[in-house]
């Protein structure tokens, strides 16, 4: 693709990762990090990969107090591994369910164990175990005198304000979402089975540049669609139907989330209020998102726009989240959430609202917030409901 | 797609599913299941959507002894939940840090805990904790008396055998695997980025019918390529070059899982060599496929004749598996599984082994395994290493 980014990290990057978080972890008492999901894994190393997808195998990387991070990984992942900044690789033949890197962590973990020292381990919001849990209950049973720390805080202040390599890869694919967006009209038609459309959105962002669509859910109805979160159907789309697509394509690793909505052939009263009523709410977002604010301040402001026409809220449960190296990524625009937004925080606005009989209607854009305000990523939707 | 099978499931289906997984339950002596991961909870309700791909919501099914499964998810998911065969449906308004489904999850189990029953949870290998780690301590502390058992062995053992509307799935979309790789040599040439082929890869896997290629790996290299899961590369193809692709690509909600090994422009002899060992390893393996048979013998046949030009094994672990929901499933065809072959498994075959200067080569076809033995799903790759 010409104009794309060079992809990858330099390992300055790495290494800034690194001793960021070893500054927390000796704010925080922490005598390591035990990392296993692959945005860690990938923040820390560089280490990409799609054989996640794979549940068979545990991945573990460790962040000592000084130095490189370790890697303790199945060997079918040895010689990409190599190919990144790490230098003390260890392997084991995976699978091996007897002994799935219990022994290697065991023997990298026991001095800190002897020492009754606390290492951290991602236990909280939006976080998983990424391991079996009797492997994980087995290896804390086996240190005696190790403590567990939730790192999640920690981490999550890292991920959540970008490096300018990462914003130029998240500026460059969701230029290729605005892209894909901008071909609905030509690639959508009346009676065409939804799933069939979705298939062509794939197609064309394959086409326009990112490396896969991975994510991409809608729904449309007549005078609205009900539910989000659906795969496609086949049936035809119909004249007088809302139409929603909402997408996640990736480049290098790094994700787009932003959804567009159409009329097919007319648009109905009520869906062109809600769209309305829901650029507004993402106009105000836009004025709002600056940095000192809150997240939680953000979304009353968001909610305070969608309270004209819908009282209820909570359906979503927020109204945009943090977007980078996971389609969803922390913070929350929601009342719980009193995040200080900071310069290179990479977010999504997402007001959404309930109207007429059951329908749902979602707006999203990306930004990025920049020092004097926020910057869009995703090319603004347009001021009224688009008519294919 | 004209020849597509129906998708989704007749509700007899999951109640087939869960009455199965009830007599297991019984004879474990297992008040309930506590299940939180895609395809478990697919598996026993049919709810099927992308949004797992966002990490923000945990999402909970609940197989009582007897009756249909209790859904305890986030809101948002309600309306998709609805649309299945479960009656009791509990929501919240998620994403919410302070009981992300704690509450409905405590009053759920409660009685179990206070009648101090045991329910299961799966703990076991190839399995995740899809749930903060700090909630799912929290969750059990707040239930003293009630017991966790590791249900892994119950669940692999309905999952690995599936049911003929799910082989026909495994089928269709295996078949359009196999017109993927028919169309590459008209795909592939000289001179082409790795990363242009995956991208032209994945339009036409759409192209021919598959809902999405979410997996696709592969490597090229002169003389034989040397790592099986690194993104793709902007070095072009070049003559000498073998190349090969792995895919996994899904309808339905099913995956195939087969790779296929192109020369470019010229084959070298260590690499020929290499391709009729690992050809000439799957027909024994495809011999040795019949029901009776184990894991551990597939394993041990298909190594015989990799021993023939390689006998360290053990860097990829495993010389195939099973396959469903999941792009890699249990059994693993390894020395250490002693699974029996049952009718009715879905499974690859995967031998692979070292050659040359560290290179790799990986073949993979992927079979039902029928009272008569084998069944291909995909098409044998050819006899001799083919030449683009």
């Amino acid at each position: 693709m010409t104009g794309s980014p060079m992809r990858g990290f330099p390992e300055a990057e790495f290494a800034a990762r690194t001793e960021h978080a070893q500054t927390g972890m000796a704010a925080a008492g922490l005598g390591g990090l035990l990392l296993m999901t692959e945005a860690e894994v990938r923040y820390f190393t560089g280490f990409h990969t799609l054989f996640w997808q794979s549940p068979t195998r545990p991945w573990f990387v460790f962040v000592p107090p000084v130095g490189k991070p370790v890697a303790v990984i199945p060997e079918i992942g040895a010689e990409l591994m190599r190919s990144t900044w790490l230098d003390d690789i260890r392997t084991w033949s995976a699978p091996c369910p007897d002994d799935d890197g219990l022994s290697l962590l065991t023997e990298l973990l026991a001095p800190m164990a002897q020492a009754g020292k606390t290492i951290g381990v991602m236990k909280g919001h939006e976080t998983a175990l990424r391991m079996p849990l009797g492997d994980y209950e087995r290896l804390v049973a086996g240190l005696p005198g190790l403590s567990i720390a939730d790192a999640t805080a920690l981490i999550r202040g890292l991920r959540m304000v970008k490096s300018d390599r990462e914003i130029e890869k998240l500026a460059h694919i969701c230029a290729i979402g605005s892209r894909i967006f901008a071909s609905v009209p030509e690639l959508a038609h009346e009676g065409q089975p939804l799933e069939d459309l979705f298939r062509a959105v794939r197609r064309e962002g394959l086409a326009l540049g990112a490396d896969d669509v991975p994510y991409l859910v809608g729904g449309a109805d007549q005078g609205g669609y009900r539910d989000v979160i659906s795969p496609p159907s086949r049936r035809p789309l119909a004249n007088g139907d809302i139409l929603m697509l909402d997408t996640g394509a990736v480049w290098d690793g790094y994700y787009c989330d932003f959804d567009r909505n159409f009329a097919i052939g007319t648009a109905d009263d009520a869906s062109r209020r809600a769209y309305d009523v829901l650029w507004r709410a993402t106009e105000a977002g836009l004025d709002a998102a600056r940095t000192g604010a809150t997240c939680r301040q953000l979304f009353q402001t968001m909610q305070a726009v969608i309270a004209e026409l819908d009282d209820q809220g909570g359906d979503v449960g927020r109204l945009g989240h943090g977007l980078g190296m996971q389609l969803t990524e922390w913070p929350s625009h929601a009342a719980f959430d009193h995040t200080v937004l900071q310069e290179n925080m990479v977010l999504t606005l997402e007001p959404s609202l309930s109207y007429g009989d059951g329908r749902i209607m979602v707006h999203e854009e990306n930004i990025v917030v920049r020092k004097d305000g926020p910057e869009l990523l995703s090319e603004r939707a347009p001021r009224d409901l688009p008519v294919i």
